[in-house]
């Protein structure tokens, strides 16, 4: 059994979504092997093997489970086992690629492959195929992915919840002398110790490490007076993940870093204020950069203001110049615009759903830089 | 940095192999996105990200590797950032594939993508180079990886010998009324306090559960009496993997079970006794399965009965019916037969290296049934 999941969660109604969408889009098909679009259709939280396991969806007959025979328990006590479709077990020396093929009509010109499909399965598909062209199913499964329902909604909550009891404990972890990768370590243990059942990554960033946006724990000792970039996330037993980013500093920070941190909170107000029904996701970007640029610090913040979040920590919608296409009520992302200016950085993170009339944010920590000791 | 990463594991030669390796198959070019191919080539963990991380390398010319611009920190400190390749940073709203196509040759008719890189990535790669035919890089890279270095070799011995620590470890785990998932939080614990830096796989099959052979950990009490299959293995900071299964029985074990147990400890040594160059991996299987099947089992023995281990747990070779590619020194791979009659099971497997005249195991715990308590 997967703890955490309610056909709440994952309705059985969703093959037949995916059936719709891929006749819409043209597809005779769409394959899905173990990841995220297989789970948010199924439930199934299946491992990602060499040996294919694959959901087969057709615009036009019944969707069936292609499974290893050694995985066949996991499947059926897994929520696919009960969503009335049809497992599929193959033996060690079967190719259940042919099989795949032989059960769906032959000379289907277009079929949709997982995005995350490994390529080598993709190319065994393609030749088990050769007349279909191959296309990311996620152009079919982010038009479902991308809205959120009331229980996904829910789930980030919790997965919020679990990351904010994470932030308060930081404090108690901080302190002069210690090194980032002994407090990413436990850091690592509290995300666990608070629900997850995976850590994603922990990143504290100290001093000029904070600097870098994406930098790895080191053994460099943190001293007093460094302000510490804390930016942390994992994935809870609902398949959803958690994402927050707070800063901190033992001791009092320099004033020029006081000066841009406040400059940082006003940008990341102003991002979350953008956020509404029909705004563009290059508008909620711009609405905090221009802050920063205005006061300066333009070109000290060289990404983008965020990235979707749901089953996984990085999906659609990016919040990003260019992205044109409107929010709307139930799509999930990170609010984190950040300056680098050197020796030292920050940025501020939090996961925000787009309402029928604004934003609600799910982490509630205060954003504040947080004076430890 | 990252730890147990040292020029002998991972020689700065391979590029080099890589290209010349390309050349002889006849590929214009191979791409390898983060994952276990970038690391072999490079010792680069590089993280699995949406933004493209990708080491190109061309049949004739450089080597160049594609970062986000994020990540280019992270890349420079790796080892990757000393081999002398050249990093090209791409920005946020920069297209990653179109910049690999445009430093390639034009009209490339061929290139090899890596096995696990992600399908909508080998799609863009598509849509920018629409002339080359895309194949799995793995047909170039296994005839590298598939013989291990004495480096390698020494690397799955430190796995090895720390995943035979944790099965030293479980008999003081086991005990009538803990349930299975409790043991294996447990052993999920020894196997990052043995030396891990992540844990793979736990599976702690007690009684029925026994009988499957990839049985997830449930909340079942295990009683006494009762066989227990532990099959265990992690990923070391080297990169390289460690697999092993023993057998314990919380008290006495039922006399049918005893008497399958001896045909299944003669048949795991009649494979690896079967263990030398030119032997093909059908024959190795060959070699337990008949002595399973003499003793009347043969239908309770129904995987292969192994798989190759090193940057992967599960890569070539493969010990199963079909597989006639003769075994050579270097290659290293899992004896695992197993007997499921039912209502238990049992599964003894080791990890082994092909040598010059036969096979040197890397996992040496005793594999007689463990009795416990």
């Amino acid at each position: 059994m997967e703890t955490g999941v309610t056909t709440e969660l994952y309705p059985r109604e969703r093959v037949g979504l995916v059936r719709e969408a891929a006749a819409k889009a043209g597809l005779g098909a769409v394959l899905l092997t173990p990841g995220p679009d297989l789970r948010y259709v199924t439930g199934y939280d299946a491992k990602e093997l060499e040996r294919l396991t694959c959901l087969v969806v057709p615009a036009e007959g019944e969707a069936f489970l292609v499974v290893p025979r050694l995985e066949l328990p996991a499947a059926q006590v897994s929520p696919a086992g009960s969503l009335g479709v049809e497992l599929v077990p193959w033996d060690e020396t079967d190719d259940p690629y042919a099989l795949v093929a032989r059960r769906l009509p032959s000379g289907l010109p277009k079929v949709g492959v997982a995005d995350r499909m490994w390529a080598v399965m993709a190319l065994r598909f393609r030749a088990a195929m050769p007349a279909a062209e191959q296309v990311a199913a996620g152009g079919v499964l982010r038009g479902l992915r991308i809205r959120k329902s009331a229980a996904e909604v829910a789930a980030l909550r919790e997965a919020g919840e679990a990351i904010d009891r994470v932030h308060r404990r930081v404090p108690g972890l901080l302190a002069a002398g210690r090194t980032e990768e002994e407090v990413a370590r436990d850091i690592a243990d509290a995300i666990v110790a608070e629900g997850h059942s995976r850590v994603d990554f922990v990143i504290v960033g100290s001093g000029p490490n904070g600097a870098n946006p994406h930098a790895e724990p080191t053994d460099r000792v943190i001293r007093a007076g460094e302000p510490v970039v804390v930016d942390i996330g994992g994935t809870m037993p609902s398949g959803y993940c958690s994402d927050s980013t707070r800063n901190y500093c033992v001791g009092e920070p320099p004033a020029e870093y006081l000066a841009y941190y406040a400059v940082l909170e006003e940008a990341q107000r102003a991002s979350c204020a953008a956020v509404r029904p029909g705004t563009t996701p290059e508008a909620v970007d711009a609405a905090g950069r221009d802050v920063i640029a205005a006061a300066g610090y333009g070109e000290h913040f060289f990404h983008r203001t965020g990235h979707g979040i749901g089953l996984e920590s990085h999906e659609d919608p990016y919040i990003v110049s260019g992205n044109l296409e409107p929010l709307e009520p139930g799509m999930a992302f990170s609010i984190e615009p950040g300056i680098y200016p050197g020796p030292h950085g920050a940025r501020i993170e939090d996961i925000v759903v787009c309402t029928e009339d604004g934003f609600d944010p799910l982490n509630v920590t205060g954003r504040g830089l947080v004076i430890v000791g």
